[in-house]
């Protein structure tokens, strides 16, 4: 049983697609009104959204981890509004945030498909992601487990995730990856309308996942500048398992420099955003996971 | 005969494929020599390229137009460069520029292939882009005439163009680009080679160009926010032809909005950058160019 539900968008001002999905629903929203709870919806960071820009002064949804919600200290923008956020959503760890269930809404450069990022390791937010999996066989699950704790929007709730839609450039707005987060978001609330009636749901006994395992950089000078490009037998290659001696970057030279290692499957292969992050692809485990009641 | 070629890069900080090409040239500076004239390479705005964004102040690849180079008032990072490019490059309009040639390296987000966009109207310049065309056959050309005078960067010298190639989202470095983009570089410098050389170049007597008609905005409501996206069914098909009736925009409600007109094609669909600029998509019509000696 929920309460309320809570969907973000502009957390990323430059990744329109929840941006604009929000001014949809401003428009229309009796399209996510659901009989039996509550949805809000809302821009996480205008001023980012109005300067067409990931953030202002550092990454929104970096900025939920419990330390730094607590430091007063803290004086850049997104600091502040992680704090504002946590009290209109959160707040985070308490038994009585006030939302039950965040959904947050991203894009990406990366050739990531209709994907869902999660961190969260609740029933609730399992069976939904099974719910998911099923209405929409195209979906790929990515467990993320790179940090000691949590720092995303969705951390605010006892529930949730984000939704990964691409590949999209920073700046656009796509028609059809619009669609098709729409879409998404319409089966999250019947989820629950359904959930909240007791009408059964058979859900799949369990899911195929990929399980994060770690970060490649790219190659990089003293300076710290890149100096080779994702190899493009790589490129657009997001979920497929990569084995030793697969081409991994081209040097500018051109140079080949391959990869060494167990076979992982690579996501979010260069994405423009973890440039300044350092990393040019994230790494990971495919694995089967129960689905319990 | 020329003397002096410039290829640029950088243009707008946050398009890679001409940062990084001139960052390889600096490592080998020995694949753009050539036997019988003088080949320059330069980042032209660094304070863009540090902060991956298209431009500072100011775009810089608008930046050119005689008023404003010789405007001392203006204040922007931008427009001071132009000036000191100028010095070095120019003087625009001058009989005795420092180099005969420009090519300044673009990338779009709109699925553009490989393109030049040209204004100048040099017999020089249009013997280039025939026997471009000639070695590259997927290359499109593209004339733009949307200004009153060209402002470009590759506006100092008498002859030149832009390269544009996509689609790749800003902020992301692909190596199929940036090989597409190298290639069609060497391509010119052995071009002006063999001319030096007077080695006798046969090329086509004409060649198809899209030639600029007029621009289309996205919809947009009295705040000036966009409310409608390029419709999905018109998304990456740049160069294709539209006739009245074709779906072009796509609401946030849902309604499908067709263009009324005479048959053109369509540019340029979707540019991240054009978002601010007011356009959605340029419109051309498709020519033959006699190429005369």
């Amino acid at each position: 049983m929920i309460n309320k539900l809570a969907i973000t968008g502009g957390t990323h001002g430059n990744e329109l697609t929840g941006v604009y999905l929000i001014n949809k629903w401003k428009l229309q929203p009796e399209l996510i009104k659901r009989s039996n709870f509550e949805t809000l919806f809302l821009h996480t960071n205008e001023k980012s959204i109005q300067m067409c820009r990931r953030y202002v002064d550092h990454d929104l949804n970096r900025s939920f981890n419990t330390i730094d919600l607590s430091d007063d200290s803290l004086d850049r923008h997104e600091a502040k509004l992680a704090k504002d956020l946590n009290k209109l959503l959160g707040p985070k760890g308490s038994k009585n945030t006030n939302v039950d269930f965040i959904v947050d809404l991203h894009t990406t450069t990366a050739n990531m498909g209709l994907s869902i990022v999660v961190s969260n390791d609740s029933k609730l937010t399992w069976k939904v992601i099974a719910y998911l999996c099923q209405q929409e066989p195209s979906l790929q699950v990515y467990r993320w487990q790179g940090d000691e704790e949590g720092a995303f929007v969705d951390s605010m709730a006892p529930h949730g995730f984000a939704i990964e839609v691409g590949s999209v450039p920073q700046g656009v707005l796509r028609a059809d990856i619009f669609l098709q987060t729409e879409a998404l978001v319409y089966h999250i609330l019947d989820f629950f309308e359904k959930v909240n009636s007791d009408i059964m749901i058979s859900l799949p006994s369990e899911i195929e996942i990929y399980d994060h395992q770690n970060l490649v950089d790219y190659p990089r000078n003293s300076d710290g500048d890149i100096i080779a490009m994702v190899h493009h037998d790589r490129q657009d290659k997001d979920y497929a398992l990569i084995g030793s001696g697969s081409p991994l970057f081209l040097t500018l030279e051109g140079k080949t420099i391959s990869y060494e290692g167990e076979p992982l499957h690579a996501l979010f292969i260069n994405e423009a955003a973890y440039y300044e992050k350092g990393f040019a692809m994230c790494l990971a485990k495919k694995k089967s996971i129960m689905i319990t009641e």
